[in-house]
């Protein structure tokens, strides 16, 4: 008999919304279109249940689940016409400052994640402290911690170390969408490099419309220097800024362009246009990453999984 | 020391032209660029030489190699300034009808191919039963034979068997270009699949401006089934007919698009074009079959080695 | 108050498809996006009636227009929930052959004409015959005749002397889309000869995966020639063949490359997609024509009106 | 006879170099590739000389003109083998802060444009009181004064009335690039609203590669308001923050989107790519505004001619 996963959601955002309504889809058409495993540590898709969600703005706080995902500024689409209650009320979370968090509500919430086999933190990033008090929590409820922001936790050796002794997984930092432009961006220029073509300049434009990308839009340097670390090749590739465009709702788009030299110097040109549902592509890897730490939960082995490396842009350097 | 290595080409078109025109860039400038292997089988790029040439049109027949490349219809550019001359006369080749060559024909050319330890047959492609011929010249002279075009050498036991027997590498069928579109597409659809995406749809466009372009373009349909059949995806994938575009020259261009479903049926789209110089992407591939060849034949590998599998639209099934 | 347009269709395809549910939707929710001119001749977009329609296919004769717009080989999707029957059966139509057609069908039909001020000619081009004979019946019931096939009607001086002595519009021939290929290319060459640009080279790829697209595809050359006088600029526009593609379904996807010399000789180099609903881009012109046809009538003015003149591929030469 | 167009250029950067390299190259060949108006006011696109040159770098000032348009950071490419020296030694220019210029600079300046009929402001954007303090000498020399830049001089009634009066011309502000993305775009949108479509949603993305390029990614929000304003259509259109990549060097590349709707709401996409040559756009547009100055000039007419319209993005409103 399969054991169901139970999930305590950090974050009631575009990514948590792609990954419940994906389930329910699944469950209602019996359909696995998109799913990179349809089987994982015994578990299929749907094998996946809400225990707990946690949230800070007025606007989820108090809601079911099922419905807090679609509040402003969420606007990943509706993809279920009947998208039934999940029964599990979006409760207040914890906030931290830079002194960290009060240690009666790290107790609260710890207590909060009973029942839950593995918390996902998925909310937005650049909050440090509230990262690490959530962890603190679940590492109190004897529960598995993922981390799909780009805070640092498992890549930080004092936390994976307490994971690990306690014989919890720690998943994290930051996941790899299932098909983003890092992943199409990264196998051409491998594709260039294993034919022997010699690269001369590459640029990679991401336009984005949800929240997080606004964020990251007007924020975040570490991102695109983590996004340049990704692709090697000393300095031949270049990034223009992000650019936010609203009317892109929750859609990325990326232009990629490749120019390199053949056989005698002869000139090759790529141009390369993608377009995903931005929320859709963190889902389909955080039902992966949410399996994989259930099974490891079950048989005790603590730390980062190695099964995950291709799933996490930041992982523990081992 | 570096034993270098004698070549007779069969057909003196773009891919001839590119690949020596490359060879005499390497030697000037010294800078290996767009080099898949600097060294195979113990040879540079540069350790080759040419020691015979053979074409049926007047315009090449009788003048030097260096000069023959540039005749019509012919249109790669000219790519070195000083090309030195090659020492080597292009020669008359035989043909042969569906009873096959002369046999007088054959026994000249065997003769002619002296010297050579490998046969690089590169003459237009839909001409079974002179590619034949010159397969049995190779084999009498004792050379390896390169076969680059679609034509059924290689992948034919009766020919492999031959060869083998006699010690001497044959290599075929059929070149895949350094970087071209059956490449490209077919790292992306791999791709996807590695990341669970579901494939919807796909299609390829391919538009060039050479002679064989032309041919392809109005004869045939082996080579679309043959792109098709590469590509695998039952059915997903579309060929528009191939598009002899003048302008283009030498040039190569593709359009590429996929349309797939993500996590949740999510859509996503990838479109890309894809610009390269036609007979580069052969020459490219060229130099490493004809290294690979004289290694082997040095070594007495008869039939056809394995490390060429990435190199070749239509090897033998082995 | 407005005088409702009738108006007799033959040809049941994708455009009267598209035609009949756009009106319908207007009519639903009263927003008229995607309308060039929303009222013309004194008529709204939705003051169009269905007094007849004509088709040859077992699948849809007999049944209501409403449902037979979806019968195969149609393939515009359904674009309206709840479609109201339209009250008109589609009959069978009449057919031609090298002799022209029987006489008593073309009387059966200029009968069944009746209460139709303007026949809508839009069955599959290139039966030259019957075209003729639907104009003969148009004719002789009174009506105005809008020919938007590529058949030769309103461009050979005998009909349209015929339909101007009798004081009824004749419109055609061949309609040119609210939006496609031709005319953005076109626009894009002008825009670059205003601005003294040289053009070096450019092509179009147009892929599509109608049955109408398929009959192109595999016959038509004209339809090719057409589309390069469209263009002018002196063999330096070259046509790659049509692809169908039938994934494509009603879409129609066109690749357009422009190669230019600005100052100096610098090169401008353009590459554009555009993806289209095909019998879309027809339906949007087609209301157009129809208005200007009944308004015609209604003037007594024969023959084919000037402002017609962006509409149409092929008008009469004035 | 012809009358030469005597100029004094401020600034020496990219545009200055296309537009001397192109008129030298059309001296030598004789061939007007990517010519707007071969002749304007009478003159020939060769009919210009240059009889002073004003720069601020010290890599430049003391050259002479054909030599000092390769210095750093200009990197628009040698595109004339034999550049003959141009006659003109470049002089140390003048600079303003807050309070203005010194007025004996000012009056140095005046007297070191004797014999220019045009001075032609190219000088580095943003820099308002130096803009100032040159026209204030132009005016002082009796010389037209054309300001390709962005800051406010022509459209500011003050210096407009200043030279009006004065009978000389005044050409700005800011030019329009002879084949660029503002152009294109707002070409596209216009043909569909042309043809009744309806937008949805339109973005643009800009990526260069030269020193103004970097200037304006920096420090600039004006100028995609002015891109913005240009374009029109309330809203629907965004653009993406300018993005600067050196290895573009002296070109220019746009992604251009656009999403809309045609008859019954059926989606139509266009995507496009432009790559261009900056510096030769704006030469392309510099050469046609020197000479209508001149001409302008010649016949007394002082202030903005009309037919520059369509040549500039800030015209004097009117």
């Amino acid at each position: 008999m399969i054991e169901r996963a139970g999930v305590a959601v950090v974050g009631v955002g575009n990514n948590v919304s792609a990954f419940l309504q994906g389930m329910a889809l699944y469950r209602a058409t019996g359909e696995l279109v998109g799913v990179r495993r349809p089987v994982l540590g015994g578990m299929g898709v749907g094998d996946i249940d809400f225990v707990a969600a946690f949230a800070m703005s007025p606007g989820k706080v108090g809601k079911d689940l099922a419905e807090a995902i679609f509040a402003p500024p969420n606007n990943f689409p509706r993809i279920v016409d009947d998208l039934p209650p999940s029964g599990v009320t979006v409760r207040r979370g914890l906030s931290a400052d830079d002194a960290g968090a009060d240690a009666a509500e790290v107790e609260r919430v710890a207590g909060e994640f009973a029942g839950a086999e593995v918390v996902l933190y998925a909310a937005p990033s650049g909050r440090q402290r509230t990262a690490e008090a959530y962890a603190e929590a679940a590492l109190r409820a004897g529960a598995a911690f993922v981390n799909i922001t780009s805070d640092t936790v498992a890549r930080d050796p004092r936390w994976l170390d307490r994971f690990t002794e306690a014989g919890l997984p720690l998943l994290g930092d930051d996941l790899t969408s299932q098909f983003g432009t890092s992943i199409v961006h990264h196998a051409l220029l491998r594709l260039l490099e294993e034919r022997g073509l010699t690269l001369v300049s590459s640029y990679q434009v991401n336009l984005g419309g949800t929240e997080d990308f606004r964020n990251l839009a007007e924020n975040d340097n570490t991102k695109m220097e983590s996004k340049l670390n990704a692709l090697g090749t000393a300095g031949r590739v270049e990034l223009a800024p992000l650019g936010y465009l609203p009317h892109l709702e929750s859609h990325k788009v990326a232009h990629i362009n490749i120019e390199a030299q053949a056989w005698g110097g002869a000139p090759v040109s790529l141009d390369l246009k993608l377009k995903v549902h931005d929320p859709s592509g963190g889902a389909g890897v955080i039902v992966d990453l949410v399996r994989i730490a259930a099974h490891a939960l079950r048989r005790r082995r603590g730390g980062c999984p190695p099964e995950t490396a291709s799933l996490l842009k930041s992982p523990p350097s081992l």
